[in-house]
C-alpha cells in the first residue's frame, strides 16, 4: 500500500471544534494529517490547506465524501501534493552518454579496453579530467547542519537541497554534481572525508555547513586540494550581491569609485560579501558586527569594521551602499536610511528593513534576498573553473563573474534571469577567461 | 592543441630494423607511441598495431604519408582509437528527472518546497528512500588497489572501471551508481570514509580493493550500515559461477545432490564460490588452496578444505564439477581431469586448463573466465536488494540470483545474455522476493 499525499482546501465556519470535526472525519478512514497551512482568517470563515497523508488512492475518494458531508465546512479546492509528488523517486539520474548494443561494445567501455584508460591515467593523471566524468562533475557537499531555514536536520534531510543543487547544475550548465551528504559535523572529519573522495571529483561544492566550523573546512581544502572548493553560502551569494550592487550604481550613474560600502552583519554571507567588495575599487569598505570574532575574520588593512553599538548607525551614515544579512527582521530603523542611499536587506524571510519603508525613508533602490538569488552564480563559477582546468576559484573569477552578471542584466534590472541557460554561459566563459589568463 | 590518438596497423617486411624506422618516422611529427600490439609474426611480415598520440588532428596526415613513404612498410588499415574516444567526457552523465521552466518550479524544486521533503525525512528518515535519489543509488567504491589485471594503480586511474560498472548499472536495470575512488588503503579509513557519506545512498558496491583487506571492510560495513553491502569480485563472480554450475548439472542430467563441488583457490572469488556452493544441496563440497589463512576463512564444517602439496589430485578425485580460481595459467595438469567432469577454469586471460585440453581429457562441460560474466550478477542483485529495501544482500538472495540466472539460460548454454534487460528484471525481482519473504 502506498500513501499518497493530497491537500484538501477547506473553508470553515468559525465556529470552535469545525476544524477538529474536519480531521476527525480524515482519520477515520486511517489517514494521517500532515501540514495545515492557515490561507486566511476572517470573522466568520477559516481557510486552511489540509495536507492529508492517505493510506492510499482509495481512500482519498472516501475522505473527500466525508468532509463534503459535514455542516458548516466547505471543501475548497482538493490538489495532490505537488511538491511531494515533484521529489518522488528523486530529482536526478545518472544516464549513459555512451550505448552498448553488443559484446564489442562491452569489450571498449569495459574491460579489456577500459584498462588502457586506467594505465593512460596512471601514467599522467590530468587524462581523468578529459577521459572520465570527473572534469565535468562537482561534488555538492553537506553535513546537513545548516539547511535553509531549518538549522540542523543532519544529511539525510539535506539530501533533497543538494539534490536540487545538482538538478540547477544540470539544467543550467550540463554539470554532473554529486550529492555528498556526510554522517558527521566533525569539521576534520569532514575535510579528511572531502579528501579522500576527492579523486573522482573536479571540483567541490560546499553547501550548508554550520559556521565558524565551515570557514576552516573550506580554508583546509583549499590547502589540501588541487581542485576548486566553494562555500557557495558565501562566495556565491557574495558574487550576486556584488553583481547586483554594481548594476544600482550603473542605474544611479555612479562610479563605484567613489562609492562607501557598507556590510551590517559579518555572518557567512555578509563577510564574503565584504572581502569580495573590498576587491573592487570602492572608495571605501566598512562593516559591522556585534561581535569582534567576526570582524576578525576579515582583512581588517581593507574593511573598516566596527563592532560597537552605535557602529549601525556610523554604517548608515557613512555608506553609499548598504547591505544587511543579520537574520534579524526589521532590524533598521527608517529614519537612519539617508536619501539616495542604496540598501540591500537579504535576511530570509523577512528583511532588516522592508522595501517599501526604505523607499519612503529616501533609499534610491533598494532590494530584498528574494532578488539575490544565489543560483545565479554557482553554475557559472563551477563550469568557468572546471573547463579552465583552474585549481581554485580566485577572488579574481569572482569578480569577472559578478561583473559579467551586472553586465548581463536586463533594462532597468539589477540581474538577468537565474534560469536563462545563456546567462551562465557567458559568466562561465568570463571566469574560465579570468583563470586563463592568471596562469 | 588536443592530442589524438590514431591507431595505425601496419606489415613490416621481417628486416631488421624496420619497426625502428616507423616508429622514427612518426617521432619526426612530434608524435608519442602508444601501446603496440603485435597481431601476427610470420616468417616474412610482421603486422603490429602501433597507437600513435599525435599532438592534432593535422599530423595525423603527415604522419601517415611519412610511413606510406617507406620501403618495406606497408599501411594496412588506420583508425581513430575508439576506445579513447568513446571515454572522452566520461561514460555517464546526471540529468534531470525534472523539469524547470520557470521561478514557480524552482519553488517546488529548490526553496520553499524542498524544505517540506526535508523535514519529512527530519521526522521519518524512510521518505528520503522514496523521495529523493537515494533509492535509486548505489556508490561503486574502490581504492583503485587491485584494478583488473592491472593491480595497485590508485584511485584515479580507477575511475573509468568504475564508470563502466556505472554505466551498467543504468543500461541495464535504471540504477544511478556514483563511482566514489578513494585517495586510502588503510582498510579502517575506508570503512570509515564510507559509513560518512552513506545517508546519501541506498546500497555500497565494493569494487577491485585488494584482498586480504577488502574481507574486513566488507564485514564491518555491513555491520555497521544498514544498507545492502556487497564486494562484487567475490559475490558476483559466485553467483554467476554456480548459475553456470546449476545448468551445467541440468545439462548433463544430473542432481546437485548427487554432486560434489571441488574449488580450487581460494582467493576473493574462490572463497566466495565455495561459501555460496555450502549454501546448495550439493553431496559436499570440498576446496584447496596452498595458504591455511585462506582456508581459514571458510566454514570449515560446512566446506572441507585441505591445503597440502597433494589435495589438487584429491579435489580433482573427488570432485564432480570442479572451479578453479588460482590465477595460474595452465595449473591443472590434463591427467588429473576425469571422464564427464564439469570443470570452470576462471583465470584470466589464462585459464589454468584450457577447454579443448580439458575436453580432450573426458571433462563432460568445460568453461573458462569468458563465459563467466559477473556483469550477470550485481545489476539485478542490487535492484531486487534496493526495490525490496532489503537491509543487506543475503546467501539467499545470493542463492535466488544464481537459480534464476540459471533458469534463463537458453537451450543447451549455460547462462544468459548478460545485455539482455528482462535477464537482470528477472533476477532482481526473484533477489527481491527472495528479501520479503525473509522479513
Amino acid at each position: 500500500m502506498i500513501e499518497r499525499d493530497e491537500i484538501f482546501r477547506i473553508r470553515t465556519r468559525r465556529t470552535p471544534g469545525n476544524l477538529a470535526r474536519v480531521l476527525a472525519a480524515i482519520g477515520e478512514h486511517g489517514a494521517h494529517i500532515g501540514e495545515i497551512e492557515t490561507l486566511s482568517i476572517t470573522r466568520e470563515y477559516n481557510v486552511r490547506d489540509v495536507t492529508v497523508i492517505a493510506p492510499g488512492d482509495e481512500s482519498i475518494e472516501a475522505i473527500r465524501a466525508s468532509i463534503e458531508a459535514l455542516d458548516g465546512v466547505e471543501l475548497v479546492e482538493q490538489s495532490t501534493d505537488k511538491v511531494f509528488a515533484i521529489h518522488e523517486g528523486g530529482k536526478i539520474a545518472i544516464t549513459p552518454t555512451v550505448q552498448i548494443h553488443n559484446l564489442q561494445d562491452v569489450r571498449e567501455v569495459y574491460t579489456p579496453g577500459v584498462a588502457r584508460v586506467s594505465r593512460a591515467i596512471a601514467a599522467d593523471e590530468s587524462v581523468a579530467d578529459t577521459h572520465t566524468w570527473r572534469g565535468r562533475t562537482v561534488a555538492v557537499v553537506t553535513d546537513g547542519s545548516r539547511v535553509l531555514g531549518l538549522g540542523d536536520v543532519g544529511p539525510a534531510a539535506a539530501l533533497p537541497v543538494m539534490e536540487g543543487k545538482a538538478l540547477f547544475y544540470s539544467t543550467l550548465v550540463d554539470l554532473n554534481a554529486v550529492p555528498i551528504v556526510l554522517d558527521t559535523n566533525d569539521p576534520d572529519e569532514i575535510v579528511e572525508t572531502v579528501v579522500r573522495i576527492a579523486p573522482g571529483f573536479g571540483g567541490i561544492h560546499l553547501e550548508d555547513i554550520a559556521t565558524p566550523g565551515v570557514y576552516g573546512i573550506e580554508r583546509a581544502l583549499i590547502e589540501q586540494l588541487d581542485i576548486p572548493v566553494m562555500h557557495d553560502d558565501q562566495h556565491g551569494t557574495a558574487v550576486v550581491l556584488l553583481a547586483a550592487v554594481l548594476s544600482a550604481a550603473r542605474l544611479e550613474g555612479r562610479s563605484i569609485e567613489d562609492l562607501t560600502f557598507g556590510q551590517i552583519g559579518l555572518g557567512a554571507a555578509g563577510s564574503a560579501i565584504a572581502m569580495l567588495a573590498a576587491e573592487f575599487p570602492f572608495r571605501r569598505v566598512i562593516a559591522f558586527d556585534p561581535m569582534e570574532q567576526a570582524a576578525d575574520r576579515l582583512d581588517r588593512s581593507r574593511v573598516e569594521a566596527r563592532c560597537d553599538d552605535d557602529a549601525i548607525a556610523w554604517v548608515m551614515a557613512e555608506a553609499d551602499v548598504v547591505a544587511l544579512s543579520t537574520g534579524r527582521a526589521g532590524l533598521l530603523d527608517p529614519t537612519l536610511v539617508r536619501s539616495g542611499q542604496i540598501v540591500f536587506a537579504l535576511s530570509n524571510p523577512e528583511p532588516e528593513i522592508t522595501m517599501e519603508a526604505a523607499r519612503t525613508a529616501g533609499a534610491a533602490i533598494a532590494a530584498d534576498g528574494s532578488v539575490v538569488n544565489n543560483l545565479l552564480a554557482y553554475p557559472g563559477l563551477f563550469k568557468g573553473a572546471l573547463m579552465s582546468r583552474a585549481p581554485q576559484i580566485t577572488a579574481a573569477m569572482r569578480m569577472a563573474a559578478a561583473e559579467a552578471l551586472s553586465e548581463l542584466a536586463p533594462g532597468d534590472q539589477l540581474l538577468p534571469d537565474p534560469l536563462d541557460r545563456s546567462v551562465h554561459a557567458a559568466v562561465a566563459a568570463r571566469v574560465a577567461e579570468t583563470a586563463a589568463r592568471s596562469r
